[in-house]
């Protein structure tokens, strides 16, 4: 295991003292390894969290900030926070109109997350929850019923980040959740494994010349194991079933996210994006917004995801609105 | 040789081909492989253009646009552009106030500036150029004479993009860009190597327990190579050697700017920053300013690179000024 750190019981936390060094006028970090919004609360904004297991850097603490999120949870690597951290962050960021838990379908997140929001209802806060499960690659997964959620909720932070800047109340927040969970589909690949430092080897086994598709971003098991084909051959894989399955249709206007999975460098990502633009045009679909780096990521793995999220006036409005988070930032 | 690639042949034409898909209100692209800002060339203003080999992405094309670079050349990977990409790049953003080469101190690339700066004069555009010399690793290296140009790269072109669009005139831009080199120093790791798609096998060989200090960003040797070191250790072999060296001093305010190689996770970055921070804090020398990611990479290494920049108001007022290019964007 080569790996920029110290003991692997220290990752999480020396990360996440270093994500605070680096962004004071960013964000904070509460126990237990919560990141809070600098100025959180805010009085009458509704309050916008996430979190799960550390390792898809830059996802979530990097979100956290103006027009995003207002904390996030950062659990071990690919494990769950717990309830504890979940009910920290709601009551740093409740201003008194409510919290939105924005929660990735994992069956650890979906149940601490749950256990939070009663524990902070028990005290008096509104809490509401909108599960994101974007992947089309498989059915059930290893720690998902149903299907995962992944790129889709970066699009979901920031999307639900400006309305809530905006002042729109805990109805309206989580109903436009919903409406990008409705219309957000993903899907991803993996060239390599990645190793957890704790565990010290990688999560699972992949040859020398074998590709990954439809992975999870814990390396759980996807829908093939090939040769390792084109970039071009690797993008039709991917955007084919995610086209199939909203459907997105001749005419329909999208935001295209090409993502990284920690390990694949950018120069790699724009020619899949490329493919991609040419895929969408071919089927009538007209990219309106894109987004091209590695916001939700699986350590070091290589290998990339394709989101699509279907757009309209209002989504755009929101997307591109003023964020300033460690990771997104536009408009200010 | 495990990448997102189509013929390796394409590998540059097509992510440009990406990345001006991505982002058409920031860029285009002209023959021969000049990334170009949209609204360029702009009357009045200097133009500010850098280039070398592919294979470092974002750097350069992603750091077009307003408050960096007005054009960028971008060379077969790891190789230098020729002089007719330097030439064309100074011609198109040529608004009659000028054009500063800002060039990597790698001997092809020296060379390719030299003659293109030639060509621009006989053609009547007045040209200066700046050399960045910033990694105190080693004192000449595989592809150059004196210290190679890295990190501090970045730095200039942020700081040199504000002061032309703020209507500076040549000859400032030009000697804030030395000042700019003045104070900036870098060094860098690798804990693996990287392919180059042409060649199809890895660039050097790091054995499995091995890392590299004081590595080149085309994988040139560096001073030492050992078995991995924690992430403190490694920080303190890259800190010590550059804080020792322009020396920065207690009292002084710094940028540091901790940058991934391309194959390293953002969560391993930030326990770099983190270490850093404190030796920083150990010496007096305050941290100002802080970039944390990868920006000037090398294909898919894992590894890390430190670059700190002494800082006085007049470079942290440019580094603060709105920039919006692919890659950086503050702002705006």
């Amino acid at each position: 295991m080569k790996k920029l750190i110290n003991a692997p019981d220290d990752v999480v936390d020396e990360a996440l003292a270093g994500m605070v060094a680096a962004h004071p006028d960013h964000i904070r970090v509460e126990d237990p390894n919560v990141v809070v919004r600098k100025d959180a609360p805010r009085k009458g904004k509704v309050g916008i969290i996430s979190g799960g297991g550390s390792g898809h850097e830059p996802m979530h603490g990097g979100f956290v900030g103006l027009g995003m999120l207002d904390a996030a949870c950062a659990g071990a690597v690919f494990t769950s926070p717990v309830p504890d951290q979940m009910l920290a962050a709601t009551k740093a960021v409740d201003g008194g109109a409510g919290v939105l838990h924005i929660v990735k379908n994992y069956t650890g997140d979906i149940m601490n997350f749950e256990i939070a929001a009663e524990m902070a209802q028990a005290e008096g806060i509104e809490v509401t929850a909108v599960v994101i499960a974007d992947d089309v690659a498989v059915k059930d997964s290893l720690y998902t019923a149903g299907r995962r959620g992944v790129g889709g909720t970066v699009l979901a932070e920031k999307i639900v980040g400006a309305a809530a800047e905006a002042g729109a109340d805990l109805a309206t927040v989580t109903a436009l959740c919903r409406k990008v969970q409705d219309n957000v589909r993903s899907m991803g690949m993996a060239l390599t494994s990645c190793t957890v430092p704790a565990a010290g080897k990688p999560t699972f086994e992949l040859g020398d010349d074998e590709m990954e598709i439809g992975i999870g971003i814990h390396g759980e098991p996807g829908r093939t194991r090939s040769k390792v084909a084109t970039a071009d051959e690797v993008t039709e894989l991917l955007a084919g079933p995610i086209l199939d399955d909203l459907p997105f249709q001749s005419g329909d206007r999208v935001l295209a996210f090409v993502n990284g999975m920690g390990g694949t460098p950018l120069i790699e990502l724009y020619i899949i994006y490329n493919k991609l633009a040419q895929i969408c045009a071919g089927r009538g679909v007209t990219i309106e917004r894109s987004l091209v780096g590695s916001y939700i990521t699986s350590l070091e793995m290589a290998g990339c995801s394709i989101t699509l999220l279907k757009l309209d006036d209002e989504l755009i409005g929101y997307w591109d609105a003023p964020v300033n988070t460690p990771a997104l930032r536009w408009g200010l």
